[in-house]
């Protein structure tokens, strides 16, 4: 598919990602990390996430024509949720159109600049004055004396000698701060100046999906961003069918952590590919995840997670060396692996923690990060309570019949205005159903009582009398049970038509009951009415993209929460790895929230059950 | 030889060696780590060095019945400088006949108890809480709530989680301490108690002989204690030649450090044999050689030690894994290995100053490691200065045409007494010469004039006129020049006669010149007289058993030192090894040693050819 990808550039960053034509701008920045604002939700209304396309922009849309004055769409503004990808382009997105709590979160660690002046690894270039009978000191000694105290791994020091002679004493000594240690470590001496070749690289490592972004160290910047499938789905598609793996087959630990190792360390040629670097100018790797795939890639027995009570290896975060987990960047360079909250509850929500200021809020507020593990974190009180939900993984796409991800040829939106209307990424013949089309499809079908409150789709004798005849002809059946037709064998690019089942509303309903649930018992736990809820934030490469008011109309998000209380956050995981591998302060916080956050176990609640029964239940369509 | 090996237990401690039958007392002790007092230089005069044989004692010597009372020698006592070992044997050394560096060194060693209260290792056994419903903390966060704040490596997280459930959660946790870190590092969870089972060693990493003890860590007592050749001899017998090795042969270094690494690993598999000990059982290991020998053994290359101006790698102490050196001990053991003072003037060096308490003597005194390597060091106001002199291995009996080790059948000692008469340990006939008989040898025939100042043995016509009848009868010849006659064919157990060649005296000056030179500069640097030193004391294996008059006649030692003040120390890198194994405080002190010593580069001081050559030159008969 690499040939309809197109280039693209944020300004004032310069970060590049590629991204297929069709791909909306908003869609395209998140994956670049660059998480625009959209307080209306994406509607096109608020013109809050104008960017300017200094080259490469597509023609307005109507919503954008409205909402922007002719003379900035002259200039080349346009809507980032609007505004469709269809050629190479320059981006230049305003500050004002990034979502605050980034900016937030840049002022909330203490002293941190724009740039973190306490990166894992720093670079300086020194001359040495050579060893003479009058100073004969020892050459690591001689390091020393030009940039203070440190500490070195044999692997170094069996090579060093030769290293400054045939440098002449002349190059870069390459430093790895960590908190646990008195001083750095001495990573490397290289020779030349290599000071400005210094990156790391941040892992968002969730149960379906890996997106890695490359970093500059020294500039703080975002240099490229690539994602692909997690293979461990080969092994099951949910953390509990990998733990049964691991538990059930002999090798089968070696086996998962083997398969993430090798995509993760493909991902890291990939971005170095891309930018031109050498794999060894990666120095430090960050990985945030939930505690069953942190365990996996660090090769960790997560066998305890698959039965109660859920106890994970090491709640703390981990520093541990790259290459023992297979990885190939510089052969000295460490991983950080977040630390963990409490059972399933992993890196990943410090991350979310991390990346919208959660703890920071004003009243009470909620991080919702749908995965394939939906992740819940509720701040009351100035108390962080967080669970972790199976979800599944339909919202990504799986175990849905015609079920894909968010890419070209997903239906990723579906409205109904008259007649059904489908958005398909990439403007191509649809190839099937990503979450937010599913998301929005189901919410359509219970609007229009085509589906019950129940589940039930109805078969066309129980369809309501008034309903639309585009509606009431796509009503077909599928294994003998009703279904819906969202595209006929003659309009998909597989000629086979695209059909929503009766067992595809089920995993919607497990999905979306098992993610309510969890929001009920954590409101419940801390005495909080939805309605009192000050902020939603919505996190997961996927979350992104739902519409509001359709999560709402399912049940997946409390219907007393206003649209504008809801505010999307993009990746959280990969925004937390991206703040933890450019600051060890950030590392230190994260420490802080993963302990300061009390774990609930939903399976242990009382209430949970009859939370997810009440849960799988839509909402009434008067509701 | 292992059948002419016999069983020797020192009480209160419990030691136990097996040693050479014939043995020299004084010298099975220095094997055992036991330094007994001997200010009479092992005459059998003074009567410090009593010792009460319990079990297996020899009848008296000459001395002995002169020096004890008839119901001492009655009850069992003997000196252990005159009484040799001739059977299975248990002996009781009192306190009162030890060194006293050595109890001064426990009381220097701040807060510190004789069994020392931070060793490197500590072992807590626990029976921990199973995880439940309320308690779900992390395993390691589980283990951290019992012991205290810890670190884990990353291949003691994988199998912790199963390893706590196999031991149902009881099991003793094995911590490693280190100055480096903030906290200690998990090494091991092992089932049951095994509180009483944490052993160390102690290894001396000398050019030509290996020394390794083992420590129990919770007595801080020496079970056991080993020595070999290093084997490393083959590829050289000075460190000058095995750099050389390293510099001209690919895979030099690896082939090295491969050789050592695996004799080492050897000793330690006997020492675990003798004391019936599993070798994962051992958890940590101190080394104590010169920079070369370190560096050798660490896999670190030493060719910049080889050219001027002889730079190490490293000065500070190392903390490494003892896998990556290829030591089978426990898999996640650490080595440390001591800081360097500069130069060649390794951790030996600084092990022998903490042995003896050097740097508390009263009044200018000086340290004398005799070895391949010679070191010296001077304390003189405050200051101390160290530095190194390539003797070359014939003090060791190599290089010396029928030289010898001092094992069984190696002359030990040659005395003139209206003959010649020697002594070879074992009472057996004799092999060869070691370097204590070397040096009475010399000594003796330059008291009689056989030997020129200038180092010349005199050819039968050059002898003068009164000579001992038995001294010209010997004076031969050997490849066309005068030699000596030390013991006929006849005598000896090769069937060949053991002869000293003029080549053989060459040798021996080359030593003696460069350890004497060494002492002469050091002393003009510090302005310091040679009467003037208050403690001239003599480490090395080896200066423990040579004779303080001789030393002082062939010039190896000044004779303006009156003898008393001579003393000798026994084995002091090893003794420093031990210290630094049992401690993290004399870690910490050996590394302050290191650091506040002077490394004195005698190859560029502008007087030491003059020195050097002087010293060559044996004093005059009537000096």
């Amino acid at each position: 598919m690499r040939e309809a990808e197109v280039r693209i550039e944020f300004q004032p960053s310069g970060q590049t990602v590629f991204t297929l034509q069709g791909t909306r701008l908003l869609e395209a920045a998140a994956s670049a990390g660059i998480v625009v604002d959209q307080p209306c939700g994406g509607e096109g209304l608020c013109g809050k996430c104008r960017v300017k396309v200094l080259a490469g922009a597509c023609p307005p849309t109507p919503a954008e024509c409205q909402t922007l004055a002719p003379e900035e769409i002259e200039a080349g503004w346009r809507l980032a949720c609007q505004t469709c990808l269809c050629q190479e382009a320059t981006v230049l997105v305003p500050e004002t159109s990034l979502l605050d709590a980034r900016s937030k979160i840049l002022t909330d660690l203490p002293d941190r600049s724009p740039v973190a002046d306490d990166p894992p690894i720093h670079k300086r270039y020194v001359e040495l004055p050579p060893p003479s009978r009058d100073d004969d000191a020892a050459d690591l000694t001689r390091l020393k004396n030009a940039v203070g105290p440190l500490r070195a791994d044999l692997e170094v020091l069996r090579v060093l000698p030769r290293r400054l002679r045939l440098a002449s004493f002349r190059g870069t000594v390459v430093l790895a701060d960590s908190t646990e240690m008195d001083c750095p470590r001495l990573i490397d001496f290289e020779p030349g100046n290599t000071e400005a070749e210094t990156f790391a690289v941040a892992v968002d490592l969730g149960t379906t999906t890996l997106v890695a972004a490359l970093l500059d160290l020294n500039t703080a910047g975002e240099l490229a961003v690539v994602s692909r499938l997690n293979p461990q789905t080969r092994f099951g598609d949910d953390v509990l069918s990998r733990i049964l793996h691991v538990r059930q087959t002999p090798g089968g630990l070696r086996q998962l952590q083997q398969t993430i190792a090798t995509a993760v360390d493909e991902m890291i040629g990939e971005l170095a590919h891309r930018q031109q670097i050498p794999r060894e100018r990666i120095y430090d790797l960050t990985f945030s995840g939930n505690t069953t795939m942190q365990q996996l890639l660090s090769g960790i027995d997560p066998s305890s997670l698959g039965e109660v009570p859920f106890v994970p290896a090491v709640a703390s975060g981990l520093v541990l060396p790259a290459a023992e987990l297979g990885l190939h960047v510089h052969p000295h360079a460490h991983v950080y692996v977040l630390p963990v909250i409490g059972g399933f509850v992993g890196g990943d929500t410090v991350s979310g923690i991390m990346a919208t200021a959660l703890a920071e809020a004003d009243g009470p507020s909620l991080l919702v990060d749908i995965g394939t593990n939906g992740e819940i974190v509720l701040l009351a009180d100035g108390k962080l309570r967080a669970a972790s939900t199976a979800a599944g993984p339909a919202f990504e796409g799986a175990r849905i019949s015609h079920g894909m991800r968010g890419s070209t040829g997903a239906i990723e939106k579906v409205t109904v205005d008259g007649r059904l209307r489908i958005n398909v990424i990439g403007d191509v013949p649809p190839v099937g159903l990503c979450g937010s089309g599913l998301i929005d499809l189901a919410a359509e079908l219970l609007r229009h009582r085509a589906l019950t409150p129940q589940g039930h789709l109805n078969s066309p004798e129980q369809l309501p009398g008034d309903l639309l005849p585009d509606l009431a002809g796509r009503v077909t059946e599928h294994d003998g049970k009703p279904a819906f037709l969202l595209a006929p064998e003659t309009e998909t690019a597989t000629g086979k038509p695209i059909v929503l089942t009766q067992q595809d509303v089920r995993e919607l309903q497990l999905a979306t009951g098992a993610i309510r649930a969890g929001i009920t018992i954590l409101l419940r736990r801390a005495g909080v009415e939805p309605a009192e809820l000050q902020t939603v934030l919505i996190g997961g490469g996927f979350g992104n993209f739902i519409r509001r008011s359709n999560a709402q109309r399912i049940g997946l998000l409390p219907s007393a929460v206003p649209h504008h209380r809801i505010r999307y956050q993009g990746n959280t995981s990969l925004a937390g790895a991206r703040l933890t591998a450019l600051s060890q302060k950030a590392r230190s916080m994260a420490e802080q929230l993963a302990r300061r956050t009390e774990h609930v176990d939903l399976s242990s609640d009382p209430y949970f059950h009859t939370a997810f029964a009440d849960a799988m239940i839509f909402p009434a369509a008067d509701d």
